[in-house]
């Protein structure tokens, strides 16, 4: 199918060894963003996505326009804008929470934040058969915000994760910003407890169910190394995580919520493309970089045949 | 004692980080080959393991006559061919499935595949107390199995690896081809669950027992992390797998086995040789290389008084 | 302008330190191969250039195809091939002799040696402005060769690299089977001196202009860190190469070939592109890897200008 | 509170690479040794520590200053002794024991062992609030361990970490010295099973504490992973180990028993100050090197509120 | 002597390897900033120099801090200020310019920016023996400017480095804000050739000299690979720059003005200290990390007098 | 033909990167000695060299053992000594003196200073046709002097480089014993300027020559970057250096030494075996690690072949 995304890439840059960042010597360079790690999940799938986006005039921009048409991933969309700088972040890993992840962002004023209105062109939303994006592009700029609100106005179908990072915007705006646009109502919601706490100021995965399901048809629910949930009308399922050794979580969301996504839109049931999911979040938190790890299909069936057998 | 190994010594590319070799830009080199790992597993034990065995006239095979002879293997019967060249392979780890790893060759028309009965000297031969090869050396090319076959005539006591790589050849084939060298006998046998199914058609240990206990007199079951099993006669034990963490389990099946038939030959009982093979085995695992971890007996005990303490 | 090239995409691991391989630990991956640099350079420099090749069917191929599409590459017309295997070669740099790279391929029998004329469809090569190819795809097979034969009949206009690699084939076999193809003329002919010296026995530049001018219309002459010459009928221009510290000069004479062709078919005159060319050489040899300094025409610029203040 | 410390400062060179160090190529650079990391941890949470030492006059003494100046440590009692070496040691990892570490010295007549009575200023030691010392410096050489018992006669309130390390000195030495030492109590001291085994001849917690009682206030028992246990008077606390990936042992007993001590001296409740002992402890095994993970109070408390929520 | 610089401390991401930024995989962090480089040599040279500086209340800050608190540098007026993040820069090496070096600044609206003349206590500055600066602090905002502004009105003596980066402002604003600043006049002026063409207008040596000399008692002309240049009244001396592998040139003329300033202070000749000056800039370029090669006395003169013999 | 090296081998700890060692943060691990190199550059040209030598029971000491089995070396007369520890040194490169190396040596009380008169074993001796030491081994102990006196008593030929290292005695020292031995003259003596003005007080050349032809039939003078000179009765030969890039010069001397004696003794004429010994220097200089680039006679010979065309 043709998928539309909207976000904001960016250069990561991981720690090579775990600790706090200030005693780490060498970083390893990685592209990522939620909206990226989407569309490559999606392209792996057999979809054919276009991200909607800014970058920089500079190498780090052209870094992220090489590594996402290498993978497949349509980037005639993406504006390379000479106003501004491509966005950078870095990763601090296992410390001082075992087996968790920080982020430090550089992406304030950045390229990517000047994603605006002007670059949603309504005839090419039209012709895509879903649009998607994250509480991130509502959180990075008002332009944003307004873009994607726009290109949702526009789209035939439409998935949102809640992706809240509180870096970048207080629990009440999110709250705000991110109900407003859900009151259109979206066909796939994916969100996590924490975010639910913040939105619906719920914690259990039938409250939180409840709390969401006038938002949307289907639900799904990031659990973390718990495993996840899917939720639609009378229908759900609990997919438990696979026990694999952690090296960095991020992007692990976008890995489970993409698979997911694109398998649904294969038309898979319900619970099999949310334990596809949960393998292919499992598989992305093994390594640095947030989507080199994303699989193919044929991947995700290696992976579940050897855990089954 | 005095062991001939037939078999063909590989130069290994490791990746340095887990995930899909397409993105990993690092590979770390190792000296390989599982009976390059049997004779240096059996030099750490206290035996002089020659090695027959071709070689390219290139670097990567002065790479190996030189880590071979730094352990202390025997290596005055590795000819140098320079005909071909030296075979290489790239290991991918963790991907698509967790804890395991993927071999990917570069092997076919190779020096080390040349091997040939010609390279078979019968006095030499009789001299030794033991002759091993595996069912790798079976694959690799008709001359080579016949070179096996012609060694085995010979050999005053065998033990045999089935080690079936389905890179390189078909299970049909595999099991004619291995089962009529069995047909003379060996005295020790090691094996593992997914060959016994190939070779005897059975996944039970007691039933390969069974199955297999015409063929030799000593047979050792591999069971990966859950452990190994030895069967002789009236006598079984099993030994629990070591809870370590894995890096590549490469090679693992080799250390077991070899540690084994060192002890083994050293006059061990076959419940105590096990429990050290499988020692080895776990340390194995951790570390990328195939053979760097072998132990030394003394390593083995403190490695298993620090277990049971 | 539409550019096709036919070659074999290879993977190269290159050595992290220089000396003998044996002894060299780590090796970095990188996406080569002679056509491979020719189609990135004239990418760089607007052109479309289409690869025609085939890889295996792992993840190597992938790699490949990643790599190129990245970079603006246009793969359509790579086939994934899932009898053979992607080819791999090892880079030895500065010794036995220091400046100098060796090459030790894995590519017989490869996916890409099995390029053959049923892959050139004769329509998607007359829409082309020009075809190119180099002797290496001349060698590596006979199904290869014909396949070059079979484009260069079709082609509109031809450019051709001599890139004899005596690891590949006997000087004797190189010149019968080059000089047949060049009899049919090419546009742009490169060479090197040594080369030129199996070809037509001529080691000086004026002699080897005038032996090879029946040939072509533009013949460039490589001559390694003393810079590159340009001949034309009446024109001939010398172009001292640049001073800089040598990493690996694998693929630099693609960076110049490559460049000098690209702003050739730009309209450039034959002095100013060499000397880009040769400036595109100069940054090609500070680096291991074989394309990724392979200049955007903004970057040559930059470094001609701060060479000449 | 004003601290001071003795012992000997040196430099560890960690092996890259777990397996023996005879195949380790890569060693990482740290600066290490008990008291450098009691210094730390003391300095992380606020208090002012001074360690009084020696070091070589040359660049790994320099390193050491650099580095305990940086953490914010007091380093103008280190004095610079050209008449010899900065010690360095090598640390092996996990092997042939998996999650445990070994440490090869080369510190024999080194600088710091050096230290002697007349680095030990009475009116600097009089105005500090503590003074802390190890088994180690005990063992170093005789003129350190009199620089021991010279500080301890001068102090207010001493601190002492039992340390024995083998390869220093022989039990019975070690039980002679500290035993001596220990005759006019310290406040707080630390200890493991292994120590008390070989000081008190208990293996037993309740039994340990009966037996060291008599020596000091207040009794800490590390108990690697199974987490710790502290005793005064009628209060004991046991404080399960955290599970987390150990990449190197080295250094948690100092982390462990130097933000005990910390929080101790901050007015924190035995049983707290131990859980953050523990929790410092479990960051300190996830990576190489001594101290860079030791964590600040704000760290422990996101890190205690993550396994606890 | 007491010294006080004002500037904006960074976190340098160095690339591991040469090439554009966008096919690097691994950077190198080191402490950075020209202002920074400035106290390190005078620090290596005896003086005790403290840095007035703000730095965000981040990892990256507290790096900086035990950097600087390490190599001896007074951090007690370096503020940490919540409200921004510490700044950092990439520098990409050998590309496209060979042996020149290109900084990606992450500065805009950095806590370091933030510096403002409240920053500047009165008392403090007066009781320095020399305050210092450069063009990078005028350049990253106006409250920096004025600080500059502030402090340079109070100081005893005063030393500027016009350092321009054309990347923080444009020629005409760095000329205004320059030339307005020098019109107070400062005793040690370091600038270089393009800078001087901006400033003055002048690109030849004597002239330039003529051109500042109405604004400094010395003036110093850093001239890259060619060495360096030092004025005063009639006196005038060049110094030849030493040849060296170049690996990135960051830094190298903050060490050679820092180590200059700091002999010059201690009453060295203006020829000797320029020439320790440029031995220490070659020392500078052999290596990433802008200060980790500036050197202490007595490593100039084992240069020195291993250049001389 | 057989030759008897008597020295101390180690194990060298060579920085990753330039600059003072407390800001290296890895170190690459080799096998060296000088009497190490030169028993590997025989073994290259085809002789049985067997080391006599002494290293402790560690992993450094298996290290050094495997290394020379695996080169070729003989070992049987390495003795462990459970005594004491392997020694280790570090390197320091381009620091403070560019394309210098300086050692820092971790050998005092190692066990290869313990190397004693008793082991040498005199028909051992007596069967080689050529016993070679240098000043090093005369330095490191009394017994290891002894030793070599003993060795050079009964040896059929000799030949000694005076490797002169002033952090290991003073040049009084040096003279005095050096002297000594020479007294009963050697075959080939091997040295270099610097020594050659403690040991004979004379600089130029031809001084140098008539000073040490008493002591030697044949004398070889290093004279690092500007090549050598061979001195034998009439005959002097001029070799220059050959102009490479400096990695580490360490061991460039022994290369130089070692690949003349082989090819000297091999009955090459002395301006040929000097000329290739140079060669042999020249890639020695081009990497860390003081043998891995000793070269075998036909990679001299493709040097030299490239070098003269």
């Amino acid at each position: 199918m043709k998928v539309i995304a909207l976000g904001e890439p960016m250069v990561e840059l991981n720690a090579l060894t775990p600790g706090p960042l200030r005693y780490v010597n060498y970083f390893e360079k990685h592209v990522a963003g939620s909206e990226v790690n989407y569309c490559i999940a999606l392209s792996r799938l057999g979809h054919r996505c276009s991200l909607i986006a800014r970058v920089g005039n500079d190498e780090f921009g052209k870094n992220i326009i090489e590594w996402l048409r290498g993978t497949g991933v349509e980037t005639s969309k993406i504006k390379v804008d000479s106003s501004s700088y491509t966005a950078v972040f870095f990763i601090q890993r296992h410390f001082p929470i075992p087996y968790e992840s920080e982020s430090f962002y550089y992406r304030k004023f950045s390229a990517g934040s000047k994603l605006s209105p002007e670059d949603i062109e309504e005839d090419f939303v039209k012709q895509a058969d879903l649009v998607h994006s994250t509480g991130i592009t509502l959180a990075i700029s008002d332009t944003a915000r307004d873009a994607v609100t726009k290109a949702f106005a526009t789209a035939k179908r439409k998935s949102f994760d809640t992706n809240i990072r509180l870096k970048l915007w207080s629990p009440e705006k999110a709250r705000e910003t991110i109900m407003r646009l859900l009151k259109e109502g979206v066909e796939v919601l994916i969100t996590d407890k924490d975010d639910a706490k913040i939105l619906v100021n719920e914690s259990e995965p039938e409250k939180i169910k409840k709390a969401f399901m006038d938002y949307c048809k289907i639900l799904v629910l990031k659990m973390g190394k718990e495993g996840a949930a899917v939720f639609k009308e009378e229908e759900s399922y609990y997919i438990k995580g696979y026990n694999v050794p952690v090296e960095d979580v991020t992007g692990a969301g976008d890995s489970l919520g993409g698979t997911f996504l694109g398998l649904y839109l294969n038309g898979y049931s319900l619970d099999k493309a949310l334990k596809y999911g949960v393998a292919a979040s499992a598989l992305n938190v093994m390594i640095r970089g947030d989507n080199e790890n994303i699989p193919f299909l044929e991947e995700i069936e290696r992976f579940i045949k050897s855990i089954e057998r």
